[in-house]
Parts: C-alpha cells; structure tokens; sequence
C-alpha cells in the first residue's frame, strides 16, 4: 500500500449557522408537522415536494422580507456554465412548478409544503442559515375567499397544534387601503416612489418605536439613541397626520370595534377608489369569516398591520400568539409573530408573462416549536427504551430473545451492545437513555428460569453510584419468570403513565 | 419609477437531475417513513437530523460506492475561504456527529435518519442528483451482535411497510471471509493490493457476467461484446480455483443449505486466522438471529454477496426483493435490492484518531416505494376533497360555512374558487381533483333549504360532457335538508369504501 501523506484532523463542527436536530426534537418537529399537514389537507390542499435545488434564473434574486434585503441564497456555478442555488423560500420554487406544470395542475391549485430553506446570510445568535418553512398558498384564484379560507386554517392549525383560542390571535390588513392612504395624502405615483419606501418602512418600526418615532420619521427625521439619524419622509403636518390615523392608537378609546375600524377606513382611505376597493375586500374577508365561525376573537381586521405591506399585493395576514414569555433581559414580553402571509398577485408573470394571482402563508416552525416548549405543550423528557443488561457474555442471543419479545409486543426494547464487563457502565447508559425498565438475568437466574424487572424510574436516583449488589437489592426490582416478562415490564411503564 | 431593462423570461424547469413530488407521492413517501420510523424506535434507535450542508473538510472524498468513484459533492466556496458543500450520503455527517458530541451521547449510540442526499453527477435516466436515504447506525458496539440486529430490524422494516415475508431475502457475508481467502490464496500484503482490488471488482460483476465471466477476469482479462478487453488478475489456476470455491453456484447440489456454507467457509476460509475469525462472526450472527425467530427464510448467510466488501471492514448485509417485475426490456426479472450496509470501524477516526466500530444500513427509500408501487402496494387513486360548487357569487360565505361543516365534522372539503361563470369548468375541477362528492346549491335550493349532493363517483364519466341540466338529472344526485348535508356525504363516502 502506498504511504499516506499525514492530513491534519478535520474538525468535528456543525457549519457556523446550521444546526443538528436530536432524537425528541426530530420526534416533536415530525408531530407537530404532521397535525399541521392534517389541517391543510383537510382544507383540500395538497402536498407539494419541489427539488431543494433551483436554477438561479428560476429563483430570481428578490427576498420576500423588505428588513432583510441583503440576504442572499447559497449557490454554485456547474460544469455547463449555468448557476444552481439552495432554495430560500417555499414561494420562488411554487411560482417556477405553477408555471412548468400549469397544464397539468387543477386551478384554483391548493397546496401546502414543508422543509428546510437555505440563507447565506452572516450566521449569529438565533440567526440560522437552515431552517423549516411549512407554507400553505392557493393559486390562481382572485377571490377575497381565497385569503380568508387561508386565515381560517391559520387559526384552526394552531389550535391543532396545541395553541389554545386567546392565546393566539390572526391580523388581517390590505395593501390596497395602505396604497389608497397613501393616494388620499397625495403620495401616489412613480414621483414618490422613494417617499412612500421612507413611509413603509417608519410605519413598519411602529412596533419599537410608537407613535412618536413613527411621527419623526414621518417629518424630518429622528436621532436614534446612538445618535445615528435617520432621514425622514419630509411629508407636511396634513399628509402625516393622515398617516398617523392610521396606526393603531389613533382612536385609544375603541381600539378593537370592529365597525369601528370599517368607519374609520372608509373616512381615511374611502376617497381612493383603490383604498376603497382594499376597504370592501376586508369587510368581506371578516363576513366570510364570521359565516365560518371565526369572529374577531380569533382572527380580526386590523389596519395596524404593516410587516409584507411592501411585499404583496392585496390581503395581508400575520398570526401573532398573545401570551407572554420571560424575553432574553428578563422582562415579561408576548411571545408575537409566528406566520404571516398575504396576496401576490404576480406568482407566474416572470415566467409566463400572465398575471396569476395567489395568496399564501407561512409558518415559522422553529418558532412555532419554541412558543409550544414555552407552554409546556412539548418538551417533556421523553421515555427510553427498556435496556436488556448483558450479565453473560456468551447468552447475548438469550438477551437478544427477550428484547424481541417485548418489542414484538410493542415495547421499545433493546439490548445493552457496549463492552459488558463493568456492570455500572450498563446502568449509566440506561439512565442516559432515560429507560424505564433494565432486565437483568445472570446464570443463576437462567437456570431457574426468572428475570430481574428493575423500575428505573423509582432507582434511578441511587443508580449512579450503588453497586450490582446493592442496586439488586432495590426495592424497585422484582424477580419473575421468564413467562411473566412482558406483563411485568407493561405494569411497571402503566405505574408511570 | 426607473425603467427596468426586459430581462428575457427564466426558464420553468426542474434543474436538470432533480426532482418535484406532487400530492400523492409525497403522502406516500411519508406514510412509509413513518412505518419504518415506527420500528427503528421499536428496536431503541433515536431519530437524527444533522443539517443539509457540512464542510468539505468534514465531508471528506470518498464515497461509500466502489462503482461509482467519480461522483461528487455540490460545493461552494464561502466568504471566509473555506469551502461548504451538501451531504452526499447520511454516514459522514453521522461521523461528524459522532465525534462532535461523543462526550453528550450515549454509547452505543443507536441512531436513525431520513432525508435527502445530493449527488453532483451527470443526470441520466434514473440518475437522480437529489434522493432520500434512510439509515440506521449503530455507533460504538463492536459486537456482530449490534450487526445481526440491524439484519432483524430491517427484515421487520419490510415487512412493516408492506413486503410479505417470501418477496424478500436479507444476505449477510463478511469482509474477513474474504480476506481470509485472499490470504489463503497468496494475495494478502500491500503488494498485492492492485491485485486484491481486480479480483473485488471482477467477484462484483457475478450477478452480470456469471461464472465463466469472473473466471476469465481472475485470470488474464475479458473482452465483452463492444471488444473492450478488461485487463484480468492473472491469478494461477489454483489461486482462481480457490476464489471461484467461494462465487455461487460452486456446489449446485446444495445451495440453500445454511450448515453446508459453514462447512465450506471453514475449508475455504480456515487456514487464514482472518477467515476463520469471519466465519465465526457469520454463525454468531446466524444464532443471534435464529434466537430471535429469523431463519434462513428471511436472513441467510450466503458468501456470494460481494456488494459493498470493498468499503466495510467487517459484516455486510443486503435486502433483496425477491418477487419478479417486468424490466425495461419486456423480460421479467428479480426486482432485486432495496438495502444494504455493513460494518465499518474506522467512523471517527478521521475526527479524533480513535477507532470507534460502527454498523449500519441505508434503505434505498425511492427504490422501496418504487417496489411497494410494484406490488399494488401503494400508488391506487387519492380519493380528492369534497366540493363545494359556487352557483351565486354572492353567497360564498353560505358555500364556506358549508365547507366548515364538512370539515368539523372530519370531512376533506372545499368550496372552488376559480371564477364560478361556467358551471362546467366547476365540474372539470372536481373531476382533476378525484372528488368522490360535489355539493350544489342555487338560489331555489337555499330559498328551500335544500342542497344538491352529487356522487361523482358514480358520476364521473358523463361529468365532462354533460350540461348542468343533464347532469343534475343524474340519479346520483340527491336533494336533502341543508341539514342532513354531512350525513348524506358521509354515506356517500362510505358506499365507496
């Protein structure tokens, strides 16, 4: 054999931003998928898997999120010359198959899909460049129905998943009575396109900044606590003030009447036939709504809602999940977004040249995981398998036998496969498998035909540190025959369920 | 706004070698990973998700496939310098993983993952470069207990998913064994190694070539029919004689016979100290095995299987799929493998520079649901959502909250929402969507509190042609109470299961 050259070591690391998922992680991600997918396709959408990989021409380089702009995709050139990147959302991939198999695909298409997304982005705390999307969209229908069907299944699928009614609540807002405002404070037209971004984007930071932030930057500007300032829209008093109605607190004395926000929509953005139209296309989502059951304690008409404002087209939805958790500086804070989505109208136009409407949402799993650990809906420690000790060596197929016969009848079992020798060793592995059950049968207990059922969960405490002898001599253990295997193991995992 | 150049339209195409699932396919798909999920827990293994991208550094080059040496990684190169690529396989992220958190888990470390993998090969037909693998591995146990195992779980496995017990066969030979006949045959050492590895790929093309292919290639070369010559081992006659002792077929009289193969392992193997130590391990594995209730009926020991020896060190098993399908030629023909794997011992080693065993099978996940395909297994029609049909626009939250009731009830339903003009276009609709029901209310029926509830199934041929008269004259359509709409469905439902 020809000498190898000496190579140093590979380290041994995750890549910077990714992440590895272990054991009851995978187990409560796959659940929680699989009752979310329960909903959708009970809505009569179907699932869609598309390749990971996407041509860069096919992915375009837009981002949905306007706040993350220089975000870009992971991405490689091939043999022939012609570029292939990870894809970075569910949506560029769903607009390249609606328009590829448009022929083929039932319209309206309902569909839902699930799996990792890619961003090469700079990696950083809570920043990953891998994660879930779980997104649901119906393409190729105009109706308000559409939009409203989606919010509806929003808020189902999170009950689903263990989020309780008032625990969650589901906004809906429309890009149109944004636009319509925007007319009526004389702001329409390619002239003001850099006013209206400046607009967006001081309306969008509302939530960190109130009123008053909002207000500065609607005017000439604001200094931020680091003394950095930000250029502001420059509007008049009359245009911002027409801006500032329509952020939440305009009206502190009826904040959640819903006719009241009709009214108020149709005073600010009723001049505007397009704000109007955006005014009539929310009342009619709310009223299919209400005819479904869903009032405004679940999902509500809320014209505060501006995050996706700059990215769809009509409809916008976000699910925001009202109880509070501790936040990272200690204070109590709500627990917030964890899906949004809304109408883009121009899925296919890049492909086809034809306007293909659509609407969709998606929901953040990490996110949605999290919010359920932090109410204690998952996140329990999950139950090992019962550990079959290996006493003798040479009788591993015995050892083998028992294990088979408790999982044939349904228990998870498995025998012990280290090195054998040091008995405590064997225990150590079992508490670190969290097993309820270790079965230990030496020769003695062979030749007369029994087994020894040790309860984990009761000895575990003292299992460290006793020896076979003491740890033998538990309480918790019972010696049965080898018959009575099974009934005994079931009786000791039913005393603990 | 500034005029944007015409960017001429990207192209809708799945990247070359790639792959979308629709619907169907992707509950299949699931639904089978579930079940094989279901036993891997049964026999104590834990769910892992390692991340899609690792380092090149930490991928390494090889690749487990002797056949297929060219193949490569997806890589890119980041900003930092170094150089990240996709997985190609779910090994050498586990060995990553194995020495990142060798400290945190628990040895033996029984593990299982499912997921895709990327090739960055040449796509040809029934080349994919994206496919799912699932795997499970069992890190840090040197015994063939931990081997024979994994042969018992994957026979479950099949049977789980649906392959009866006598449409597959699970082989199980050893390295050693091999080893041990080199030995016996003078070609042991590193200056025979060029030899050793001929002789590997000449054994592997068996299955192909037959005996009398193999044989010319043990001794001076083959030309196959386009007049290639392939350069043979050049082995003495009593070398070659040795090795074709242990091809099949060397004792025609009895093949099947499990205590035979041992026999002749020990005189084929025996003189070797290697080839004994494996022919030993393979009756471990046999009477672990048959301890467990596996007989050669599901797992046998049979030398001929080659596959793999190349890269595991130690055991090396493989699933075969034994009932016969029509091949691309029009001949029937063994459906043939669907897993394999083995024993390789040096996992972490590249990591840390300590050897740790490991053993573990990969399903080969596409070609699994190909086989259940095959056998009727999966692959009938998806019954589709019911539909509600839209015959006054204005009413849509009346056709919603029927949908509502459907579903609270259970029931997959939906109302259309494309644009409801042409009645036909409804009916073409739940045509392509496979609905088994369509539910119709005009303006007389709700004035009468009434619904039309249609069965398509009985239905479906004439739906395409038929004008909305004719086919509301259908006996499959029935008029109820708005009341009874769910029980009327569900009887429906029910007349055709």
């Amino acid at each position: 054999m020809a000498k190898q050259k000496k190579q140093p070591r590979p380290r041994a690391e995750t890549p910077k931003g990714f992440r590895d998922y272990f054991g009851q992680e995978v187990v409560e991600r796959q659940e929680m998928l699989a009752k979310i997918a329960e909903v959708y396709r009970r809505y009569g959408f179907d699932p869609l898997e598309t390749s990971a990989v996407e041509t860069v021409e096919a992915l375009g380089k837009f981002l949905p999120d306007v706040d993350r702009p220089n975000e870009g995709v992971f991405a490689w050139q091939e043999g022939d010359g012609g570029w292939l990147a990870l894809r970075y959302d569910m949506t560029a991939p769903l607009a390249r198959v609606a328009a590829q198999f448009r022929n083929d695909l039932p319209s309206p298409y309902r569909r839902y899909t699930m799996g990792p997304v890619w961003r090469n982005e700079k990696p950083g705390p809570g920043r990953f460049r891998q994660f879930y999307q779980c997104d649901a969209d119906t393409v190729g229908s105009g109706s308000v129905a559409a939009d409203a069907e989606i919010c509806a299944m929003l808020a189902e699928t999170l009950e689903a998943v263990g989020i309780e009614r008032g625990d969650y609540i589901i906004r809906v807002n429309n890009r149109k009575v944004l636009d319509g405002v925007m007319q009526v404070a004389g702001l329409a037209g390619d002239e003001h396109e850099l006013v209206r971004g400046i607009v967006l984007r001081a309306i969008d930071k509302f939530d960190r900044l109130g009123r008053d932030g909002v207000r500065a930057l609607l005017g000439t500007g604001r200094r931020d606590e680091s003394g950095d300032f930000t250029v502001g829209a420059r509007l008049s008093d009359e245009q911002a003030g027409i801006l500032m109605d329509f952020l939440p607190g305009a009206n502190p004395h009826k904040p959640d009447d819903p006719s009241e926000v009709f009214t108020r929509l149709l005073h600010l953005a009723g001049p505007s036939a397009l704000g109007q139209q955006g005014r009539n296309e929310l009342l009619q989502i709310a009223e299919l709504l209400d005819a479904q059951g869903f009032g405004p304690d679940r999902i509500v008409i809320d014209p505060s809602v501006v995050r996706g404002l700059g990215y769809y087209t009509g409809p916008v939805y976000e699910a925001e999940l009202t109880f509070e958790i501790t936040g990272d500086d200690g204070k109590p804070r709500q627990f917030g977004s964890v899906a949004g989505g809304g109408r883009y109208d121009d899925l296919v136009k890049r492909f086809t040249g034809q306007e293909v409407p659509a609407t969709g949402v998606s929901i953040g799993v990490d996110r949605l995981l999290a919010a359920l650990r932090a109410t204690g809906r998952i996140g329990g420690t999950a139950e090992g398998p019962v550990i079959v000790t290996v006493m003798d060596r040479d009788r591993m197929a015995d050892y083998q036998a028992m294990a088979a016969t408790l999982r044939a009848d349904g228990i998870r079992a498995e025998v012990y496969l280290g090195n054998p020798k040091n008995f405590g060793n064997q225990l150590k592995y079992a508490d670190k498998r969290q097993s309820p059950v270790a079965i230990i049968q030496g020769s003695d207990e062979a030749a007369r035909g029994v087994v020894q059922v040790k309860d984990l969960v009761l000895g575990a405490k003292i299992a460290e540190e006793a020896s076979l002898e003491e740890w033998k001599a538990q309480p918790a253990q019972t010696e049965v025959p080898v018959a009575d295997l099974v009934s005994e193991v079931r009786a000791i995992l039913a005393r603990h369920r």
